[in-house]
């Protein structure tokens, strides 16, 4: 990849930085594609970050931001518009910048998942789907579902009031979505999604009792520390179909390339083109 | 070059970008020495200036700035601290934030002119020399000169004023040396350089008459347009020993790398390396 006094920039803002992937999954498409873009890592802690940002759209050859942890919640108050992804998850990880010099922000996360469930053959219209974990993924993950027509939502997290919060944001912008606060007990549903941090670790519990999950159930994991989470190998040996963590993360990609106002690529031909292995 | 989460900033700032060429000399070598650091060219304006020099200082993986046109004058008020260098010029290209959060200044243009003629066997210590043009990059050489034991500089500038206050700063940071007003005929001196713009453009005059030239004299350029501009064929016919602009230019930066506690080199690997080519 040659960057040169032409090539426009994302930037890649959070901290810490050293997990950031993004570098190494635009960068190599963009120098396949012939794209004069790079996404740079930023690494931006809390108290300088509302200053940073905007300076960093001063620039004029800033083409957006990929904003991740810390700041995914942070940056909404900085933002002048924000899509119904962001307002109902209330979080924001791409921002732009308009012609008119208005900051607006999006969420991708979730659109990622549903675009890789929906190519894995999973029919999200008129689904009944339970999202365990209510925090920003899973906030993302329930908004794109009920924007792509589920029927039903059962919403669980161990923090009571983030669920309820969060069924209260999906019910006012979806009035004729069923969006209830439940128990993480998976029987009765087409669509299982782990939405927690459960799996990181080695010894974490399970997010769910996978004993309970039909067959016929469709099983999403958003942990990425490796592909067959503990999680995902029992729901496979019970015959569900699944998807993985960073089939997650490559789906959406796609939707920031658009975003930023870049020629797309698909998901198969990033993950190809990527210069990290997800073990 | 794969860009990573772990990867240093080296921020390139001035405007307009299009012709930044730091970014294809230090990311080739970076790649080659496995060095994980990036020049990324940030197009800033004057106005946003101050307030994304001190933001991207505040992130945690910037290693250092490089700074370009417009702002090379304007970088001195934000700085802590500043070397004779920087003083005697009256500008800066290159900035580093210290352990303590002071953000340092320096300015290498004079010392990469002083290195190449040396390196071609110019003798500097008791030269006679005459300076054309005293704006940044004159008064960078003259200031280099001057540190580099030159026994007298004359200076001259179509703007008399520019090189009157020249002579000054000189006179009171080298007590010893003879810096005096001229004119630009380079009769009597073992060194000319031009540092004017004049060569620039195709229908340029030349910057001083060549024909008064000796062939003893050591000639140096600063314009890159073209490895043998009009002054320095004129020059090299009549059997003098020149320096080529683009010498400055990768002569100054392994005192750049130095400068940001990167691994050096030598001008001729970072040519060899450079992903562009001067014409």
């Amino acid at each position: 990849m040659i960057i040169r006094g032409t090539t426009r920039l994302i930037a890649h803002i959070g901290h810490p930085t050293h997990a950031f992937k993004a570098p190494m999954i635009y960068n190599p498409y963009f120098e396949h594609a012939g794209i004069d873009a790079v996404v740079v890592p930023m690494g931006c802690e809390s108290a300088p970050y509302s200053e940073f940002l905007r300076a960093v759209f001063r620039l004029t050859n800033i083409l957006g931001a990929l904003i991740t942890m810390p700041h995914k919640v942070t940056t909404l108050e900085l933002l002048d518009e924000a899509t119904p992804a962001v307002r109902i998850a209330g979080a924001c990880n791409a921002v732009r910048k308009s012609r008119d010099g208005r900051l607006q922000g999006d969420l991708f996360d979730g659109e990622g998942f549903v675009h890789g469930i929906r190519r894995k053959g999973f029919k999200v219209d008129g689904a009944r789907a339970l999202v365990v974990g209510a925090g920003g993924v899973g906030a993302a993950i329930a908004a794109s579902l009920a924007a792509a027509g589920a029927e039903s939502l059962t919403l669980f997290d161990v923090r009571a009031a983030a669920a309820t919060l969060l069924a209260q944001r999906l019910r006012h912008h979806y009035p004729q979505l069923r969006a209830a606060i439940g128990t993480n007990d998976p029987a009765g549903h087409d669509l299982v999604v782990n939405a927690t941090p459960l799996g990181m670790k080695e010894d974490d519990a399970l997010p769910l009792d996978v004993t309970r999950v039909a067959p016929e159930t469709f099983v999403g994991e958003v942990v990425m520390k490796e592909e067959m989470t503990p999680f995902l190998k029992q729901a496979a040996a019970r015959g569900c179909s699944f998807q993985v963590g960073t089939d997650m993360l490559f789906e959406q990609i796609p939707a920031y390339l658009e975003f930023f106002g870049l020629p797309s690529t698909t998901p198969d031909k990033l993950r190809a083109l990527a210069q990290i292995s997800y073990s």
